[in-house]
C-alpha cells in the first residue's frame, strides 16, 4: 500500500475583500484569490506543488465574500505533519484582503462546488450619497437617485423560485439556466443602506448582478414593478437589464447540508447542472 | 461699503476613509484631507485662493472621519454665486475617501473648532481573528488575544469625569492636559467587534489612542482593572501606556450647542484652553 497516495480533502472557509483581486479564479500573470490562497496553502503544507482548489462559488473581479467555501486534497501526509499548526500558519501566510475562517478535514461526500444547498449573496446600495460612508466605499454602490424598496420587493416577488434565468444569466454552452431562486428581498441597514439577500441552490454567471440591475430601476420608478418578471418570461438575455457594478456584491453564505446526505447532494448537483437546455 | 470684503462662515460636514491621507492637518508635498477639501471648495467657489478650515478634530495619519466639522469664511459674493449647486458640485470634485455630508452658511458665533460641546470617537478592536472582516481591516485593529469588555469598563469607569490626562497626552507647552470625560465604554456591535465610545469635552493629542492602548492590556489580563485609574492619578506620561495604532479610530460625532449659545461656548472654550498649566 502507498501511504504517500492517500489524500485528504480539506475544507477552508474563506473571507476577502475582492477590490485587489482579478476575481476568484487563477490566472496566469494576474493576483486572483485562487491564486493566492493554493500558494500559501502549499508553501503551508510544503507540498511538492500548489494544492488546486474547488470553490463554492467563482466569484468575479472586485466581488467580496465572507462565507467562501474551497476545498483541497492534498497529501495526507502532509497533512498531518501540519496540522496542529497549519491554520494559524497559513492565516499568517496569507494578505491581509484574505482571511481564513476555518481549516479542517471535510466530511466524507463533501464538495465545495456541488454539494451545496444554496448560495447568498447580498448586494449594498446607497441611494442617498449625503450619507455614503467612505469607508465602505468598496463595498457599496452608490446609487444617484432614491429607490423605493417596497416597489423592488414587490417586483422581487414574481423572481423567486425555480425558472430559467437566462434572460439574467450570460449563456454557456450546454449548462442549463434553469435555477431555483429561494429568497430575493430587500431591507435597509442601521445606516440607511438598501442591502439585498439573494439565495439560491446555484447562480450562473452575473445572474445576481443583473438581477438587482432589473430591481435598481423599477425602485427608482422608471419601470414598473411587473417589468424583471415580464423579462424572466421571456427567457432571452435583455439588453434593457443591466449589470451592475461588482463591488457592492459579496458571497455571504454557502449551506451545506448534514454530512449523511452530501455526496447525494452533489451527485443529483452534477445530473441537474450538466442537463441539456430545453 | 466695501462688498467684496463681507465673509461668510460656512460649516462643512465630512467624513473621510484615513487610510490615503497623511492626517487632516495641511503639509508641503503631502495628501491631507485638510489640503484636498480646501483646493475644492476653492475651485468650486472660484475663490482666487483656496479657502483655509478651521476644524473641530485634527485627525492624525490614518485616522478616519464619520463626524467631522470645519468651517471656513468666504467671500460673500462667491458663495451667493455657487449658493444653488456648491453641495452637489464640491461632492463631485472631492475624491471617493473624502464625502462631503453637509455645506451651508453657519449660524453667527459658531466655531467649529471651538464651540463644540462634545467630541465622540470609536475605536474598533476585532479580538477573534478566525472572524476578522477583510472589507473592514482598515478601520479596525486586529488583536491576537481575546479582551473582556467587563474588566475594560470597570477600569474605564474610574477615567470618566474631569482630571489632568497628562498620563494619556503628548504634552504641548502652554496647554492645559485637563479634560472632561463624559463617556467611556466598550460593547460588542452585531460581528462581534469590541467598540469603544469615548466622548470628551475635547481631547488632547493621541489621547483616545493612549486610553485605548491601556484598556486593552486590562483587557486581555495583563494589568489590574484599577492600573489605568492610577496611572491617571500620577498625571506624568507613562511608558507603560501603548498607544495604538491609528486605523482603528474615527471621529464619530461633533456636538454643539443651540445657536444662542454658540458664542459663548467658543469664548469660554477659549479661556479654560489657554489656561496655563496648574
Amino acid at each position: 500500500m502507498n501511504t504517500d497516495a492517500a489524500l485528504v480533502r480539506l475544507r477552508l472557509d474563506l473571507a476577502y475583500d475582492g477590490s485587489g483581486f482579478s476575481g476568484w479564479a487563477a490566472q496566469p500573470g494576474r493576483r486572483t484569490v485562487q491564486g493566492v490562497v493554493e500558494e500559501a496553502l502549499g508553501r503551508v503544507l510544503r507540498l511538492p506543488a500548489a494544492a488546486r482548489l474547488t470553490v463554492a462559488g467563482r466569484t468575479d473581479a472586485g466581488v467580496h465574500a465572507r462565507g467562501q467555501v474551497a476545498h483541497a486534497d492534498v497529501p495526507a501526509g502532509a497533512w498531518h505533519a501540519a496540522v496542529d499548526s497549519a491554520g494559524r500558519a497559513l492565516a499568517g501566510v496569507l494578505p491581509g484582503d484574505v482571511r481564513l475562517r476555518g481549516l479542517a478535514p471535510a466530511p466524507d461526500g463533501f464538495d465545495a462546488r456541488f454539494s451545496p444547498l444554496w448560495r447568498r449573496y447580498s448586494y449594498r446600495v446607497c441611494d442617498d450619497l449625503a450619507t455614503a460612508d467612505p469607508l465602505r466605499r468598496n463595498e457599496t454602490l452608490w446609487y444617484p437617485r432614491r429607490i423605493s424598496l417596497d416597489r423592488m420587493n414587490s417586483a422581487a416577488a414574481a423572481l423567486v423560485g425555480e425558472h430559467d434565468f437566462a434572460a439574467f444569466c450570460r449563456r454557456r454552452e450546454g449548462a442549463t439556466t434553469v435555477r431555483r431562486v429561494l429568497r430575493l428581498d430587500w431591507a435597509r441597514d442601521d445606516d440607511g443602506v438598501a442591502v439585498a439577500a439573494v439565495v439560491a441552490d446555484a447562480f450562473c454567471h452575473n445572474m445576481v448582478r443583473a438581477l438587482v440591475g432589473a430591481l435598481l430601476v423599477v425602485g427608482e420608478g422608471r419601470r414598473e414593478q411587473s417589468w424583471p418578471g415580464r423579462v424572466l418570461a421571456a427567457a432571452i438575455r435583455d439588453s434593457a437589464v443591466r449589470v451592475v457594478p461588482p463591488h457592492g456584491l459579496c458571497l455571504a453564505e454557502v449551506r451545506y447540508p448534514p454530512p449523511a446526505e452530501l455526496a447525494a447532494r452533489a451527485a443529483e448537483t452534477r445530473r441537474v447542472r450538466s442537463a441539456p437546455l430545453a
